[in-house]
Protein backbone atom coordinates (compact mmCIF):
# COMPACT_ATOMS: atom_id res chain seq x y z
CA UNK A 1 0.00 0.00 0.00
CA UNK A 2 1.02 3.87 -0.14
CA UNK A 3 0.12 6.92 0.90
CA UNK A 4 -1.26 9.63 0.02
CA UNK A 5 -1.33 13.29 1.85
CA UNK A 6 -3.71 16.07 2.00
CA UNK A 7 -7.43 16.81 1.53
CA UNK A 8 -6.99 18.14 -1.92
CA UNK A 9 -5.27 14.79 -3.27
CA UNK A 10 -7.11 12.25 -1.46
CA UNK A 11 -10.01 13.78 -3.27
CA UNK A 12 -8.59 13.63 -6.76
CA UNK A 13 -8.38 9.66 -6.11
CA UNK A 14 -12.05 9.56 -6.66
CA UNK A 15 -12.98 8.61 -10.16
CA UNK A 16 -9.16 7.37 -10.61
CA UNK A 17 -8.11 3.89 -10.44
CA UNK A 18 -7.18 3.65 -6.80
CA UNK A 19 -8.70 2.27 -4.44
CA UNK A 20 -8.80 3.40 -0.87
CA UNK A 21 -8.52 1.40 1.91
CA UNK A 22 -8.33 3.70 4.88
CA UNK A 23 -8.83 7.27 5.73
CA UNK A 24 -7.36 9.28 8.92
CA UNK A 25 -7.99 12.32 9.25
CA UNK A 26 -7.87 15.19 11.86
CA UNK A 27 -11.33 16.62 10.62
CA UNK A 28 -13.52 13.56 9.10
CA UNK A 29 -16.21 15.28 8.80
CA UNK A 30 -14.83 17.75 6.41
CA UNK A 31 -17.75 18.47 3.32
CA UNK A 32 -15.18 17.33 0.64
CA UNK A 33 -13.82 14.22 2.23
CA UNK A 34 -17.37 12.92 3.47
CA UNK A 35 -18.34 13.85 -0.56
CA UNK A 36 -16.04 11.82 -2.20
CA UNK A 37 -14.75 8.93 -0.12
CA UNK A 38 -17.42 5.81 0.23
CA UNK A 39 -14.78 4.78 3.23
CA UNK A 40 -14.89 5.01 6.96
CA UNK A 41 -13.10 8.08 7.98
CA UNK A 42 -11.22 7.64 10.99
CA UNK A 43 -10.64 10.28 13.67
CA UNK A 44 -6.99 10.97 14.57
CA UNK A 45 -5.37 13.78 16.71
CA UNK A 46 -2.96 16.36 14.59
CA UNK A 47 -0.20 14.42 17.02
CA UNK A 48 -0.45 11.15 15.71
CA UNK A 49 -1.14 12.98 12.05
CA UNK A 50 2.20 14.32 12.72
CA UNK A 51 3.97 10.85 13.18
CA UNK A 52 2.43 8.94 10.27
CA UNK A 53 2.96 11.74 7.67
CA UNK A 54 5.84 12.18 5.88
CA UNK A 55 5.47 15.93 5.78
CA UNK A 56 7.17 18.44 7.78
CA UNK A 57 3.16 20.10 8.38
CA UNK A 58 0.99 17.46 7.91
CA UNK A 59 -2.65 19.32 7.34
CA UNK A 60 -5.25 17.55 7.41
CA UNK A 61 -5.75 13.39 6.36
CA UNK A 62 -3.50 10.84 5.34
CA UNK A 63 -5.45 8.22 2.74
CA UNK A 64 -3.63 4.58 2.73
CA UNK A 65 -4.45 3.36 -0.80
CA UNK A 66 -3.77 -0.08 -2.51
CA UNK A 67 -1.02 -0.48 -5.10
CA UNK A 68 -2.44 -0.86 -8.52
CA UNK A 69 -1.06 -3.63 -10.85
CA UNK A 70 0.37 -1.38 -13.80
CA UNK A 71 0.04 -2.44 -17.56
CA UNK A 72 1.91 -0.85 -20.45
CA UNK A 73 -0.44 0.70 -22.86
CA UNK A 74 -0.25 1.89 -26.52
CA UNK A 75 0.39 5.51 -26.85
CA UNK A 76 1.81 8.12 -29.01
CA UNK A 77 3.83 9.44 -27.15
CA UNK A 78 6.08 8.00 -24.17
CA UNK A 79 8.62 9.50 -21.78
CA UNK A 80 10.87 7.28 -20.87
CA UNK A 81 12.94 7.46 -17.74
CA UNK A 82 16.51 6.30 -17.14
CA UNK A 83 17.45 6.32 -13.87
CA UNK A 84 16.09 8.98 -12.42
CA UNK A 85 16.77 9.19 -8.79
CA UNK A 86 15.76 12.60 -7.45
CA UNK A 87 11.73 12.23 -6.38
CA UNK A 88 11.01 15.46 -7.33
CA UNK A 89 12.35 15.31 -10.34
CA UNK A 90 10.03 12.12 -11.23
CA UNK A 91 7.04 14.02 -9.17
CA UNK A 92 7.36 16.97 -11.79
CA UNK A 93 7.69 15.16 -14.99
CA UNK A 94 4.34 13.37 -13.93
CA UNK A 95 3.02 16.61 -13.30
CA UNK A 96 4.47 18.18 -17.01
CA UNK A 97 3.17 14.66 -18.52
CA UNK A 98 -0.42 15.58 -17.11
CA UNK A 99 -0.65 18.82 -17.88
CA UNK A 100 0.60 18.17 -21.62
CA UNK A 101 -1.99 15.19 -21.86
CA UNK A 102 0.67 12.52 -22.40
CA UNK A 103 -0.60 9.39 -20.72
CA UNK A 104 2.25 7.53 -20.12
CA UNK A 105 5.62 7.25 -18.45
CA UNK A 106 8.06 4.07 -19.05
CA UNK A 107 10.48 3.77 -16.40
CA UNK A 108 13.99 1.94 -16.23
CA UNK A 109 13.44 -0.56 -13.66
CA UNK A 110 15.98 1.76 -11.24
CA UNK A 111 14.06 5.22 -11.19
CA UNK A 112 12.66 6.46 -7.84
CA UNK A 113 9.38 4.92 -7.18
CA UNK A 114 6.37 6.54 -8.22
CA UNK A 115 5.10 5.47 -4.41
CA UNK A 116 7.63 7.03 -2.49
CA UNK A 117 5.57 9.86 -0.66
CA UNK A 118 7.92 12.84 -1.81
CA UNK A 119 6.89 11.58 -5.56
CA UNK A 120 3.07 11.30 -5.09
CA UNK A 121 3.43 14.79 -2.69
CA UNK A 122 5.27 16.47 -5.51
CA UNK A 123 3.20 15.47 -8.32
CA UNK A 124 0.45 17.23 -6.70
CA UNK A 125 -2.19 14.87 -7.48
CA UNK A 126 -1.22 14.15 -11.18
CA UNK A 127 -0.23 10.50 -10.63
CA UNK A 128 -3.84 9.79 -10.98
CA UNK A 129 -3.99 10.50 -14.41
CA UNK A 130 -0.51 9.28 -15.81
CA UNK A 131 0.06 5.96 -16.29
CA UNK A 132 3.81 4.83 -15.31
CA UNK A 133 5.40 1.69 -15.43
CA UNK A 134 8.59 -0.02 -14.69
CA UNK A 135 10.21 -2.02 -17.25
CA UNK A 136 13.20 -2.93 -18.82
CA UNK A 137 14.37 -0.22 -20.97
CA UNK A 138 16.15 -2.32 -23.42
CA UNK A 139 13.09 -4.60 -24.31
CA UNK A 140 10.79 -1.80 -24.14
CA UNK A 141 13.15 0.51 -26.60
CA UNK A 142 14.48 -2.08 -28.69
CA UNK A 143 10.99 -3.62 -29.41
CA UNK A 144 9.10 -0.32 -29.97
CA UNK A 145 7.90 0.71 -33.66
CA UNK A 146 7.93 4.74 -32.22
CA UNK A 147 11.15 6.49 -32.67
CA UNK A 148 13.28 7.07 -29.80
CA UNK A 149 14.41 10.32 -29.00
CA UNK A 150 16.92 10.69 -26.54
CA UNK A 151 18.56 14.27 -25.06
CA UNK A 152 22.27 15.15 -25.27
CA UNK A 153 24.38 17.79 -25.21
CA UNK A 154 25.54 17.97 -29.07
CA UNK A 155 21.83 16.64 -30.56
CA UNK A 156 19.86 18.40 -32.75
CA UNK A 157 18.47 21.44 -32.02
CA UNK A 158 14.55 20.84 -30.99
CA UNK A 159 14.19 24.19 -32.66
CA UNK A 160 15.21 23.20 -35.74
CA UNK A 161 14.07 19.33 -35.67
CA UNK A 162 10.65 18.01 -36.91
CA UNK A 163 9.07 15.62 -34.36
CA UNK A 164 7.15 12.47 -35.85
CA UNK A 165 4.36 11.18 -34.98
CA UNK A 166 5.07 8.62 -32.64
CA UNK A 167 8.12 8.58 -30.53
CA UNK A 168 9.49 8.11 -27.02
CA UNK A 169 11.40 10.81 -25.36
CA UNK A 170 14.09 9.62 -23.49
CA UNK A 171 15.64 11.43 -20.42
CA UNK A 172 18.82 10.42 -18.33
CA UNK A 173 20.06 10.04 -14.66
CA UNK A 174 20.55 13.30 -13.23
CA UNK A 175 24.14 12.50 -12.69
CA UNK A 176 25.30 10.54 -15.52
CA UNK A 177 22.79 10.79 -18.22
CA UNK A 178 21.58 7.69 -20.24
CA UNK A 179 23.32 4.48 -19.69
CA UNK A 180 25.14 3.25 -22.78
CA UNK A 181 22.51 0.32 -23.62
CA UNK A 182 19.89 2.88 -24.00
CA UNK A 183 21.84 5.64 -26.05
CA UNK A 184 22.66 2.69 -28.07
CA UNK A 185 18.90 2.25 -28.89
CA UNK A 186 18.27 5.68 -29.89
CA UNK A 187 17.29 6.53 -33.35
CA UNK A 188 18.10 10.70 -33.10
CA UNK A 189 20.14 12.81 -30.31
CA UNK A 190 18.41 16.33 -29.54
CA UNK A 191 19.18 18.83 -27.44
CA UNK A 192 18.32 22.37 -25.90
CA UNK A 193 20.71 25.11 -27.47
CA UNK A 194 22.08 27.07 -24.66
CA UNK A 195 21.54 30.95 -25.59
CA UNK A 196 23.53 32.28 -23.28
CA UNK A 197 27.62 32.50 -23.43
CA UNK A 198 29.05 31.35 -20.77
CA UNK A 199 30.22 27.82 -20.97
CA UNK A 200 30.48 27.30 -17.17
CA UNK A 201 27.14 27.68 -17.45
CA UNK A 202 25.09 24.30 -15.49
CA UNK A 203 23.35 22.57 -17.99
CA UNK A 204 19.29 22.88 -17.16
CA UNK A 205 17.82 20.32 -14.58
CA UNK A 206 16.30 16.60 -15.96
CA UNK A 207 12.75 18.13 -15.21
CA UNK A 208 12.76 21.46 -16.56
CA UNK A 209 14.80 20.60 -19.93
CA UNK A 210 11.93 18.13 -19.72
CA UNK A 211 9.30 21.18 -19.83
CA UNK A 212 11.00 23.21 -22.37
CA UNK A 213 11.10 20.13 -24.65
CA UNK A 214 7.67 19.63 -23.95
CA UNK A 215 6.72 22.98 -24.70
CA UNK A 216 8.43 22.87 -28.42
CA UNK A 217 6.84 19.74 -29.33
CA UNK A 218 3.01 20.92 -28.15
CA UNK A 219 3.77 23.93 -30.18
CA UNK A 220 4.34 21.93 -33.04
CA UNK A 221 0.98 20.04 -32.70
CA UNK B 1 27.90 39.31 3.64
CA UNK B 2 26.85 35.97 2.62
CA UNK B 3 28.04 32.58 1.99
CA UNK B 4 28.91 30.46 -1.28
CA UNK B 5 29.16 26.63 -0.61
CA UNK B 6 31.20 23.74 -2.53
CA UNK B 7 34.63 24.76 -4.55
CA UNK B 8 32.78 24.55 -7.73
CA UNK B 9 30.37 27.36 -7.09
CA UNK B 10 33.87 29.30 -5.12
CA UNK B 11 35.93 29.06 -8.22
CA UNK B 12 33.07 30.48 -10.30
CA UNK B 13 33.24 33.75 -7.78
CA UNK B 14 37.03 34.53 -10.33
CA UNK B 15 35.89 36.62 -12.82
CA UNK B 16 32.82 37.85 -11.39
CA UNK B 17 32.25 40.44 -9.35
CA UNK B 18 31.92 39.49 -6.21
CA UNK B 19 34.87 39.18 -3.40
CA UNK B 20 35.90 37.12 -1.30
CA UNK B 21 36.73 37.84 2.29
CA UNK B 22 37.89 34.40 3.17
CA UNK B 23 37.54 31.20 2.53
CA UNK B 24 37.40 28.12 5.02
CA UNK B 25 38.19 24.27 3.49
CA UNK B 26 38.71 20.89 4.71
CA UNK B 27 40.72 20.51 1.79
CA UNK B 28 42.79 24.29 1.89
CA UNK B 29 45.28 23.13 -0.61
CA UNK B 30 42.65 21.97 -3.10
CA UNK B 31 44.50 22.77 -6.76
CA UNK B 32 41.52 24.26 -7.88
CA UNK B 33 40.36 26.53 -5.00
CA UNK B 34 44.17 27.44 -4.90
CA UNK B 35 44.10 28.74 -8.75
CA UNK B 36 41.27 30.65 -8.76
CA UNK B 37 41.74 32.70 -5.41
CA UNK B 38 44.15 34.97 -3.96
CA UNK B 39 42.78 34.91 -0.31
CA UNK B 40 43.87 33.00 2.36
CA UNK B 41 42.38 30.14 3.08
CA UNK B 42 41.90 28.18 6.36
CA UNK B 43 41.93 25.06 6.87
CA UNK B 44 38.93 24.03 9.61
CA UNK B 45 37.41 20.48 10.16
CA UNK B 46 34.58 18.79 8.20
CA UNK B 47 32.96 18.82 12.06
CA UNK B 48 33.13 22.57 11.68
CA UNK B 49 31.95 23.41 8.20
CA UNK B 50 28.91 21.22 9.08
CA UNK B 51 28.45 23.84 11.61
CA UNK B 52 29.11 26.91 9.79
CA UNK B 53 27.49 25.16 6.36
CA UNK B 54 23.49 25.71 5.65
CA UNK B 55 24.25 22.59 3.74
CA UNK B 56 22.53 18.76 5.12
CA UNK B 57 26.31 17.58 4.12
CA UNK B 58 28.64 20.13 3.05
CA UNK B 59 31.49 18.80 0.75
CA UNK B 60 34.84 20.71 0.80
CA UNK B 61 34.75 24.43 1.52
CA UNK B 62 32.90 27.77 2.24
CA UNK B 63 33.68 31.27 0.87
CA UNK B 64 32.74 34.37 2.92
CA UNK B 65 31.82 36.94 0.03
CA UNK B 66 30.75 41.23 0.43
CA UNK B 67 27.32 42.12 -0.23
CA UNK B 68 27.79 43.89 -3.74
CA UNK B 69 25.74 47.17 -4.08
CA UNK B 70 23.44 46.40 -7.47
CA UNK B 71 22.42 48.69 -10.03
CA UNK B 72 19.63 48.92 -12.30
CA UNK B 73 21.10 48.40 -15.83
CA UNK B 74 19.70 48.70 -19.51
CA UNK B 75 18.28 45.34 -20.98
CA UNK B 76 16.29 44.34 -23.96
CA UNK B 77 14.77 41.95 -21.85
CA UNK B 78 14.25 41.89 -18.33
CA UNK B 79 12.56 38.61 -16.12
CA UNK B 80 10.43 40.88 -13.44
CA UNK B 81 9.20 38.61 -10.18
CA UNK B 82 6.43 40.05 -8.08
CA UNK B 83 6.70 38.56 -4.85
CA UNK B 84 8.26 34.81 -5.54
CA UNK B 85 8.81 33.12 -2.11
CA UNK B 86 9.93 29.88 -2.40
CA UNK B 87 14.26 29.97 -2.56
CA UNK B 88 14.40 26.81 -5.11
CA UNK B 89 11.97 29.08 -7.56
CA UNK B 90 14.46 32.27 -7.21
CA UNK B 91 17.46 29.66 -8.04
CA UNK B 92 15.41 27.94 -10.55
CA UNK B 93 14.74 30.94 -12.35
CA UNK B 94 18.30 32.72 -12.08
CA UNK B 95 19.57 29.56 -13.90
CA UNK B 96 17.46 29.81 -16.51
CA UNK B 97 18.30 33.27 -16.78
CA UNK B 98 21.50 32.38 -17.08
CA UNK B 99 21.10 29.60 -19.85
CA UNK B 100 18.61 31.78 -21.98
CA UNK B 101 21.14 34.63 -21.86
CA UNK B 102 18.75 37.08 -20.01
CA UNK B 103 21.36 39.57 -18.16
CA UNK B 104 18.90 40.98 -15.34
CA UNK B 105 15.77 39.98 -12.61
CA UNK B 106 14.13 42.48 -11.54
CA UNK B 107 12.50 41.94 -8.04
CA UNK B 108 9.70 43.48 -6.00
CA UNK B 109 11.23 44.46 -2.82
CA UNK B 110 9.27 41.08 -0.81
CA UNK B 111 10.69 38.56 -3.04
CA UNK B 112 13.12 36.37 -1.39
CA UNK B 113 16.75 37.17 -1.03
CA UNK B 114 18.69 36.64 -3.67
CA UNK B 115 21.37 36.21 -1.09
CA UNK B 116 19.40 33.69 1.00
CA UNK B 117 22.10 30.33 1.09
CA UNK B 118 19.46 28.00 -0.42
CA UNK B 119 18.80 30.43 -3.60
CA UNK B 120 22.52 30.88 -3.81
CA UNK B 121 22.90 26.75 -3.49
CA UNK B 122 20.02 26.53 -6.37
CA UNK B 123 21.20 28.99 -8.77
CA UNK B 124 24.40 26.27 -9.16
CA UNK B 125 27.00 29.10 -9.26
CA UNK B 126 24.79 31.50 -11.89
CA UNK B 127 23.70 33.99 -9.63
CA UNK B 128 27.33 34.83 -10.79
CA UNK B 129 26.56 35.63 -14.27
CA UNK B 130 22.91 37.29 -13.40
CA UNK B 131 21.81 41.23 -12.34
CA UNK B 132 19.63 40.69 -9.52
CA UNK B 133 17.99 43.79 -8.34
CA UNK B 134 15.09 45.17 -6.13
CA UNK B 135 13.33 47.89 -6.25
CA UNK B 136 9.37 49.55 -6.58
CA UNK B 137 7.68 47.21 -9.07
CA UNK B 138 5.04 50.35 -9.55
CA UNK B 139 7.85 52.33 -10.22
CA UNK B 140 9.76 50.29 -12.56
CA UNK B 141 6.52 49.13 -14.81
CA UNK B 142 5.50 52.42 -14.87
CA UNK B 143 8.37 53.73 -16.09
CA UNK B 144 9.74 51.26 -18.28
CA UNK B 145 9.65 51.56 -22.44
CA UNK B 146 9.48 48.39 -22.94
CA UNK B 147 6.14 46.24 -23.33
CA UNK B 148 4.87 44.90 -19.90
CA UNK B 149 3.81 40.62 -20.32
CA UNK B 150 2.16 38.85 -17.44
CA UNK B 151 1.43 35.10 -17.25
CA UNK B 152 -2.29 34.94 -16.02
CA UNK B 153 -4.77 32.25 -16.52
CA UNK B 154 -6.79 33.60 -19.31
CA UNK B 155 -3.58 35.52 -21.79
CA UNK B 156 -2.72 35.12 -25.02
CA UNK B 157 -1.28 31.66 -26.29
CA UNK B 158 1.79 31.90 -26.14
CA UNK B 159 2.54 29.82 -29.13
CA UNK B 160 0.26 32.22 -31.46
CA UNK B 161 1.76 35.31 -29.98
CA UNK B 162 4.90 37.29 -31.56
CA UNK B 163 6.97 38.48 -28.91
CA UNK B 164 7.87 42.12 -28.93
CA UNK B 165 11.51 43.39 -29.29
CA UNK B 166 11.93 44.84 -25.92
CA UNK B 167 9.52 43.66 -22.98
CA UNK B 168 9.70 42.73 -19.46
CA UNK B 169 8.04 39.30 -18.76
CA UNK B 170 6.40 39.85 -15.40
CA UNK B 171 6.10 36.45 -12.72
CA UNK B 172 3.91 36.57 -9.58
CA UNK B 173 4.36 34.87 -6.16
CA UNK B 174 3.64 31.20 -5.89
CA UNK B 175 0.08 31.03 -4.24
CA UNK B 176 -1.73 34.47 -4.99
CA UNK B 177 -0.03 35.84 -8.50
CA UNK B 178 0.11 39.01 -9.53
CA UNK B 179 -0.42 42.40 -7.26
CA UNK B 180 -3.59 43.71 -8.71
CA UNK B 181 -0.94 46.72 -9.03
CA UNK B 182 1.31 44.95 -10.78
CA UNK B 183 -1.32 43.44 -13.01
CA UNK B 184 -2.90 47.24 -13.60
CA UNK B 185 0.68 47.82 -15.76
CA UNK B 186 0.93 44.97 -17.79
CA UNK B 187 0.39 45.89 -21.50
CA UNK B 188 -0.22 42.08 -22.29
CA UNK B 189 -1.28 39.06 -20.64
CA UNK B 190 -0.03 35.48 -21.53
CA UNK B 191 -0.43 31.82 -21.06
CA UNK B 192 0.75 28.48 -21.55
CA UNK B 193 -2.56 26.01 -23.09
CA UNK B 194 -2.87 23.35 -21.17
CA UNK B 195 -2.68 20.02 -23.40
CA UNK B 196 -4.07 17.84 -21.30
CA UNK B 197 -8.23 17.65 -20.61
CA UNK B 198 -8.19 17.02 -16.74
CA UNK B 199 -9.97 20.12 -15.30
CA UNK B 200 -8.01 19.26 -11.45
CA UNK B 201 -4.58 19.17 -12.98
CA UNK B 202 -2.73 21.87 -10.85
CA UNK B 203 -1.32 24.45 -13.00
CA UNK B 204 2.32 24.40 -13.73
CA UNK B 205 4.67 25.86 -10.89
CA UNK B 206 6.28 28.99 -11.83
CA UNK B 207 9.81 28.56 -12.26
CA UNK B 208 8.61 25.54 -14.97
CA UNK B 209 6.37 28.00 -16.26
CA UNK B 210 8.99 30.63 -16.81
CA UNK B 211 10.86 27.77 -18.41
CA UNK B 212 8.80 26.82 -21.11
CA UNK B 213 7.88 30.52 -21.85
CA UNK B 214 12.06 31.53 -22.29
CA UNK B 215 12.14 28.23 -24.61
CA UNK B 216 9.27 29.42 -26.31
CA UNK B 217 10.41 32.90 -26.71
CA UNK B 218 13.85 32.04 -27.59
CA UNK B 219 12.64 29.05 -30.33
CA UNK B 220 11.38 32.64 -32.39
CA UNK B 221 14.29 34.87 -31.47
Amino acid sequence: MFLVEGNKIITELHNSRYKIREIFSTNPFDDNLIKFSNNLIAEITQRDLQKVSFLQNPKDSVALCELPASHEKATDLNIVLDGIQDPGNLGTIIRLADWFGIDQIVCSEDTVDVYNPKVIQATMGSFTRVNVVYTSLSEFLGSTEHINLGTDMDGKNIYEFSFPEKFNLILGNEGNGMRPETESLLHQKITIPRFGKNKLTESLNVSMAAGIILGEIFSKR
